[in-house]
């Protein structure tokens, strides 16, 4: 099996950063003196991370790549996390912003479900971005709820997911909202298959059944925090069950967030959330309530879309405050790959949420569909 | 039910912070434009959290307590992440530094099944620290894994843990490791009965096998590493499953180490540990290879052992490098209810293994066992 390599960018001074490169890749694996490493001679050569490079990108700041047996991470991102960053994310200023993983190394993970090519069969949608919209706020009345899947429908949407935070006491109550608006986005749809996908955040014991009951009524798949649920339970999830998983950032943030710790945001959405067999990922785009940039939403896009051996790419979500007159920004950084998630302007417009999915669809139509040569 | 509050530290002018403070009350619980939060008035006085206090604590930074409905975060830690810090862990500057918890809100979570004075009844060790080691390194014959196993016990050792890097790759080769290590421990402990903790670290598909072959194999409990295999994972296992389990803090890191964001140490290793059910934390020291303070790692055996309503006490676990000189400060910050982890410096001592246990012992008794009145 060939080698993963990881990336690092470490604050470090020069005159030390040699031996801080040794001492994060003991620590990325076997967490012992040197002289209990040299007591048995396969640790160095099989177990041991090494130093593949290791230079300064300016003064105080080092970028260090690493390799792995390949054999070490395993086909569960258990495993891959604690090897990955694991301790290290204890240390200061140790942030994972690059990975190199060979071809048979990704074989032991399935990857998306249906990821983008499977998802316009499924929507038959191919030549634009998906209209989506998210289902809240919590307390709303469930008759407001599902007449907000019909009027999105009837405006042309293509895929609804309830909100992270719509949140179900228990299995019953789960059940009964799911049936309801499973059932008005199935009378409402006509011909077309518009996707329906639940919200998965509960207790640990109830993530399957919930899904499962999700799937009999008849919803898509699901919406799964990787960062709250647990990144490799949601491995385990999408390669149960079938469907169209989309990953959400929620906790995703002190992963993201600080600039000299944690993962980057294309591998954290990216690389990750594919390897997870989500066929999407929810992210923070720039100019709603967070601070992310129009740059790092385009690198994680592309990550999303990048090359992984045999993995499917998956849909690049921008949202976070998104709003109508938004949507050509997003169009010019995202292109056609991307599901356009218009949530709270969405619902609180004033023309009504079945006129406003009009427009949104007009706006987009108007980009991607004109008659050839104009 | 009584209502939940939580303190966060913000970034944030004070020109701006009471926008800022509403911003952060809708974004964790509702995240919809105001005018959607008034349509039903049961929304704002039953789900949005609300500000109950905010105040500068320098210029540019405020402290700022929210209080939630202790009904919206149920008895699974999924919920509360989400509720907590969730979207907000995307913005600049929010930490969560302090909870309140109601008693009737702690009722729904079991804790640790046994606590600071459940392993005290278990090992018979009830005057004094308790000595622990780590096996590893990854990569050595099981043959040196059992021996020290066999030394540590014949020095006096009371609790064995496998090293978070110690891996099997499959169920097989686990519990082929486990039955002989176990067994070693059994048949060297005699009259006492030492805690031997195998690591779950791996796929989510096998948590659960795992840890029943585990204790089927004698083995007292498990190392469980919460911030990579998912909080609300563990508080399943841990509920579902008895034995003595502790927290082990890979990638916890990307929380804490940030005072900007995130969560603070307390209540990662102290709260949220003891409400996913975990009987002492492992956390990294100071003085060892990683950058925390003792002041730090006092707040956080202070929240192991703070009240928190019926859920049981835990123990503080020091550790990440921490050698045989630096006992004596590690019994001085931390006094009797406390696992000294000496890992890598014990299996490196020139004197062997079971001579160093006995030294830390004879340590350790010195200042816990005096005759009275000397």
């Amino acid at each position: 099996m060939e080698r993963i390599e990881a990336t690092y960018r470490v604050l470090s001074a020069t005159d030390g950063s040699v031996a801080m490169a040794r001492s994060i890749a003991v620590e990325l694996t076997v967490e012992v003196p040197e002289s209990l490493i040299s007591r048995h001679p396969g640790i160095e050569s099989e177990i041991v991370a090494k130093v593949e490079d290791l230079h300064e990108i300016s003064p105080g700041l080092q970028q260090l790549t690493l390799s792995f047996a390949g054999e070490l991470a395993g086909s569960d991102l258990t495993r891959w996390l604690n090897l990955l960053l694991g301790n290290c994310s204890m240390m200061p200023g140790v942030r994972l912003i690059g990975l190199r993983l060979p071809d048979d190394v990704l074989r032991g993970f399935p990857g998306p479900n249906h990821g983008i090519s499977g998802v316009r069969e499924l929507t038959g949608v191919h030549d634009r971005p998906l209209v989506a919209t998210a289902l809240k706020p919590r307390g709303a009345p469930l008759a407001d709820l599902v007449k907000v899947c019909r009027d999105f429908i009837a405006g042309g949407g293509d895929l609804i997911k309830d909100d992270h935070n719509l949140l179900d006491d228990d299995l019953a109550s789960f059940r009964d909202r799911i049936e309801r608006c499973t059932a008005a986005v199935r009378e409402t749809e006509g011909d077309r298959h518009v996707l329906y996908l639940v919200n998965l955040m509960a207790p640990a014991e109830e993530l399957d059944a919930r899904l499962e009951v999700a799937l009999e009524a008849g919803a898509d798949g699901a919406l799964m925090a990787p960062w709250v649920i647990g990144l490799d339970r949601v491995r385990e999830l999408t390669s149960r069950w079938p469907g169209v998983h989309i990953g959400h950032p929620s906790m995703s943030g002190v992963l993201t967030a600080h600039r000299d710790g944690g993962i980057s945001l294309p591998i954290v959405h990216g690389t990750l959330a594919r390897l997870a067999g989500l066929d999407g990922s929810v992210f923070v785009n720039a100019g709603g309530r967070f601070s992310t940039t129009r740059e790092q939403g385009r690198q994680i896009a592309e990550q999303l879309r990048a090359p992984l051996g045999h993995i499917a790419p998956g849909w690049a979500i921008p949202a976070g405050g998104m709003s109508l007159d938004r949507i050509p920004e997003m169009i010019e950084d995202f292109g056609s790959d991307t599901m356009l998630l218009i949530g709270g302007a969405l619902l609180a417009d004033e023309k009504g949420v079945e006129e406003a999915t009009v427009s949104i669809l007009e706006l987009v139509r108007d980009r991607f569909t004109r008659p050839k040569g104009s």
